[in-house]
């Protein structure tokens, strides 16, 4: 899917000449993930995680990722934490683009239709162990969320009546929920870093079928805990095709719980946030499926099963 | 706690001449536990759990307990399985009595005042996982429950009016309860082999506070699932003084719902069962309160918290 920066064996070697991980073996692009590529990278001494940070992802942001992985990391959650170099820097140039060396962690993530509830309610678990951590973080590591409220305007408008294919007058009608949504958000709810991205290819089982790790935090910011967990249950509670299991959203939400009970304020918030969640996820996929370059190496994902979740929010909580 | 019958150095010796586990370095009475006598050996190439087998458990189901936790093993769940000696069995007779040598087993249980949701909701995902495992097993895997109805009346009878300190005209009260359970039990629920004993110390949590091992099988048998539940519920959700925690139980019911969803029938059952499981741990530990041996090395379990379970399920689905 997801190699926009092929490397050389060259550029891995001259990476590697940065750091103290031995000779170079070789390496293999990593195909999941629609926004960074990523590399396999093999040396004599061991393995480790190559992303070249690509659009959407700013190299300034990153100060911010590294703290958020490493302090998550120093609470016990696995997480790809950045490498220093042999000058203590972590933000290498690669073929003009920001590149990062990151943490090889053990386990795999789940194709979506193959997970079972215990998995779904593990992950769930472990959500709320990251807000748990979170919340005792270092109050300077702040980020404000780039994919916030206006920026899913700016995305729905640009797209306009392209978007006309899925559905006659999509983009209008989106336009108007978002104003809605924003009506009637609450403005104090808790609040810290959030992952952002908290779905089933981000986050890594052990054999036992237990979640042991996250990955992948360019899109983790300053926001409610709750709208984390209302992106997760749209990522994790809803097949392939946009449809609900109820099974599913049970565990997650109940093992969620285990860990960290939503207050009253948030449980009152939770559905809104979660149709919120969604035109979050179809802004960008709506945008992508038509502004997309036709020569990146990627597979647009389709907006369809997210405007069906929307639809499925809208109607189970009206 | 509970050594009941004292090893010497000479015995821990005698008994590892029959194995090829090393020479012996040192040995520790475990003081947990109110049914056997465990000792936690070391030699020179290991650590082992020496368990000498005392007053209710019959040798002769020796070989069940050695097929379920070998069946749940196998289905990657830890368990104290019985090492074999060097002629392959792997009962000894030490001081007269039974003897096992088993797996020591990573992790620690946690003082039931200590728990928090998240190990709760953990330990009934993990029972649950014993439940579909043993879905699975060979079906010759079967023993009667000796601690089923009718040695609650036996044991409530003989404590007669002895508990009236506990309560005036307690074991009427009780063995006229055992009558209305008995009379309303269903008779179909799913079953198969259960713990029967699954209470906090009989599972240990890793350093993560995910439940890892479950240990102590002297009380499985074949019975319903549902009632490994409701026995497991008791122990986990309510505190040391009988005191309901709805969050504990909201944790561990729904956790191992996640992994075995309950049936109509076994929900229908269930808080029937709960009273009929208090009732089950009342009339041992009433019973013991009485007649257990004033020179045991036992600290005797009050039955009060049970008593209290018990009208805590009656009242709350009356």
């Amino acid at each position: 899917m997801a190699v926009f920066t092929e490397l050389s064996t060259e550029d891995f070697i001259n990476l590697l000449s940065l750091y103290d991980f031995g000779r170079f073996d070789r390496a293999e692009g990593i195909t999941q993930g629609v926004e960074n590529t990523n590399y396999h990278l093999w040396t004599d001494t061991g393995r480790y995680i190559v992303t070249v940070l690509e659009g959407r992802t700013r190299g300034k942001d990153l100060a911010f990722y590294d703290k958020v992985t490493r302090a998550l990391f120093d609470e016990g959650i696995q997480t790809p934490i950045f490498y220093r170099d042999l000058s203590g820097g972590f933000v290498q140039n690669v073929k003009g683009k920001s590149c990062v060396v990151s943490k090889y962690l053990e386990g795999a993530s789940i194709e979506a239709d193959s997970l079972r509830a215990e998995q779904v309610g593990s992950a769930g678990k472990l959500l709320a162990q990251c807000h748990v951590a979170s919340a005792s973080f270092d109050p300077s590591i702040v980020r404000n969320n780039q994919m916030g409220i206006e920026e899913w305007r700016r995305l729905i408008a640009k797209t306009g009546d392209k978007a006309d294919v899925f559905e006659q007058g999509l983009s209008s009608r989106l336009l108007k929920e978002i104003d809605v949504i924003e009506a009637s958000l609450a403005g104090d709810l808790p609040n810290g870093v959030i992952h952002g991205d908290y779905f089933t290819d981000n986050v890594f089982f052990d054999a036992q079928g237990d979640a042991v790790a996250v990955i992948d935090f360019y899109f983790s910011c300053t926001d409610t805990y709750v709208y984390d967990l209302a992106l997760a249950v749209n990522a994790w509670c809803f097949d392939d095709s946009g449809e609900f299991g109820p099974d599913f959203y049970g565990c997650f939400v109940d093992s969620y719980q285990c860990v960290r009970v939503l207050s009253e304020s948030e449980k009152l918030a939770f559905s809104m946030l979660r149709k919120a969640a969604a035109l979050r996820i179809i802004s960008t996929r709506l945008h992508d499926w038509f502004f997309t370059p036709a020569d990146a190496m990627i597979t647009k994902k389709d907006p369809s099963p997210y405007l069906k979740i929307f639809d499925f929010e809208t109607s189970w909580f009206a």
